[in-house]
């Protein structure tokens, strides 16, 4: 096996993911793609070499700016690495010809590497320079349709991070260089967070404060004065209009059969970024968690020590059963088990880098796997308690974990 | 829907890949994650952007001339767009201090996007600029030890293409860029392909031309005369001894806990191009073929045309039974189907239309659904047969169906 740790420095803001983050990361793109595709997203891919001319045509060849990453080909043709892909996917929807109204909206995602040359690459995926992100581009008819659309996929963002326990806030949000007229931020609350948020206590207002015309301390609804707090952005909407449809001519027949523009919308998600985000928000000194729904692995088990009492009694052999009436009852669990056979060590000691992994559930075959009978030490690492429990109890306990 | 199709261009080489291509990668990237982790393959993820300083070290930053894709940032550091990871993994592991002997063997592996310059980018997938590959990398503590893990990566790669349904070859190889001392190519025989290969009858023999001194014509085991044919490379394994060890310092503690350079090897697999050459190598001139087990939808269902005989006698009804008993008895296959409900058209009509596809399975509520019991047209494509079933017939049928 290869040492421990999620990931490793490959280049300043480039990263090799290690096996447990792989892990992690096509947990966390499997229940994206079930959002996603709940909303009637379809998964498609697109290529990180994208024209300079594409990104001329838009003028955001020259907006980027230096946060670009540019090269050359063999015959001198520009490109970039694509940091996000509004004209590589208009340009592939624009070349649809008899695209009908009847067949809008389009909603289109993939979940790719993107390039962004960072001044400052920092706290790991956090912030790196090749990173993971589920962008998603959709097509209506009209304003209206889009503005639906826009608060659909709004709410699968807010199912998402419900399902993987993540406190987080929705705010207003700036448009920067995607442009539009509407955009949102998807935020988690952190002390390390980059982004400062005001909120209304009662829930009436949201937003980042770049988005905000000098000092605001009231809520714009209900008065009362708005809270301060920092955040980690994971996840954002814009509403775009016809910016990117109109310099492609994304355009579809309408029930008049006129050509018309298509009203678009575009959605971002930090595959990367929330992996690492969420380690951030929900750890604590001295143990990993994760989000349950996409721990790299589920469980450990944790025999004897060698030589020990408990050893003598079998407790290998019992939770070795533990184990396999497992398999048979909850077999998505088998291959979400580690077994930490290093019986050379205490079980403490184990423990404790279990806790450091970030398993969900630790199963120890302790003092009490010899009586009669047997019991065993189950940790629940995200509610931080232990319960004693005979095999039934831990195999009813472990019938409700969910894998993606 | 966006409309049909499996890619389409973005720039020269450069495509973006449409739903049910993505699909298709995506099942065989699953059925190569089995056949990796049934050889004790780790997945990681290494980062495309590749540091000049490391290729540098290797002597490719310069041997691989204008094939390599080549960048700065903005702090003007060079880096290449990663064709293959020998150099990033080798560091890596070079990174992991206290390796013992007893960890090895070590294999990594990733699925990526990875880069080539190609003078002449052609055949869509087949030779594109930017592809994604399935790359491998071994860690054994001696050459004897190495060469047993080569083989056991190469009988992966058999049982790959042996489950795929796919004819291939495994013949020996030139070492290229990559170096090293042995290497074999696996070929999947097709006219269209750009390799010339020779093979003994008797099956002692089997070598890319490139390899032979001069002309060869007859097997150096038997002596029979070889035959020739083309072939198009779908992987590439190479021996590599301690080439990139020594460079990057990737070393273990043996036995004797004394130092000793890792004993590595290198696989590749093209995912694009599998998925290609195999519909290149399968398909009739009206009938698109996939391997059954990466098919992007599995089966497809076509009710009555609007209006006709059939569809008075319910026949729509009796195909969404059939469809429901499906979902109840094979669940995976669920999410594997697709219904044709473009009623306005013929039967005749949407049936040519999923031959275009590639559905290895067609359900169709024909002249004969009227009968009683209701008989259901089946054809199945890749046979090039129908057969007329009953409801019970069908799910008998559909119940062998396999989906990664």
């Amino acid at each position: 096996m290869l040492q421990g740790g999620l990931i490793h420095p490959s280049s300043p803001g480039c990263y090799c993911y290690l096996p447990p983050a792989v892990r992690a990361m096509e947990k966390l793109i499997k229940v994206m793609d079930e959002e996603m595709q709940a909303v009637g997203g379809q998964k498609l891919n697109l290529p990180s070499l994208c024209s300079a001319e594409l990104w001329r045509a838009s003028g955001r060849w020259d907006q980027m700016g230096p946060e670009l990453f540019r090269l050359v080909d063999r015959h001198n043709h520009g490109y970039c690495l694509g940091p996000t892909h509004e004209e590589v996917v208009t340009a592939l929807v624009a070349s649809q010809s008899g695209l009908s109204y009847r067949q809008l909206p389009l909603l289109l995602y993939q979940v790719t590497r993107k390039f962004r040359d960072e001044p400052k690459p920092r706290f790991g995926l956090l912030r790196s320079r090749e990173f993971y992100m589920k962008d998603m581009y959709s097509f209506d008819a009209s304003e209206e349709a889009a503005r639906r659309t826009y608060e659909r996929v709004c709410d699968a963002y807010c199912s998402l991070f419900t399902r993987l326990g993540l406190p987080f806030l929705k705010v207003q949000a700036a448009t920067g260089s995607i442009g539009g007229t509407t955009s949102h931020e998807f935020q988690l609350p952190a002390d390390i967070g980059e982004d400062r948020l005001v909120l209304c206590p009662q829930g009436h207002f949201a937003a980042n404060v770049e988005t905000l015309n000098g000092e605001q301390i009231s809520c714009p609804t209900c008065g009362e004065k708005l809270t301060e707090t920092k955040g980690i952005e994971v996840g954002h909407t814009f509403y775009l209009g016809t910016k990117y449809s109109s310099v492609a001519n994304a355009a579809f027949s309408s029930a008049n059969n006129k050509p018309q523009l298509a009203e678009m919308g575009c959605y971002g998600l930090g595959v990367s970024r929330i992996l690492a985000a969420s380690i951030e928000v929900l750890s604590t000194e001295d143990s990993i968690r994760w989000p349950s729904l996409i721990a790299p692995y589920q469980l450990c088990f944790i025999p004897p020590k060698r030589g020990s009492k408990e050893e003598e009694e079998e407790g290998a052999v019992l939770l070795e059963r533990v184990y396999d009436d497992l398999a048979e009852a909850v077999p998505h669990l088998a291959g979400d088990s580690v077994l930490d056979d290093r019986t050379q060590l205490t079980i403490g000691k184990r423990l404790k880098d279990a806790k450091k992994l970030g398993y969900p559930y630790v199963v120890v075959a302790g003092k009490r796997v010899c009586e009669d009978p047997p019991v065993f030490e189950v940790w629940n690492q995200n509610a931080g308690e232990v319960l004693f429990l005979t095999k039934e109890g831990v195999l009813e306990l472990l019938s409700k974990v969910q894998v993606p």
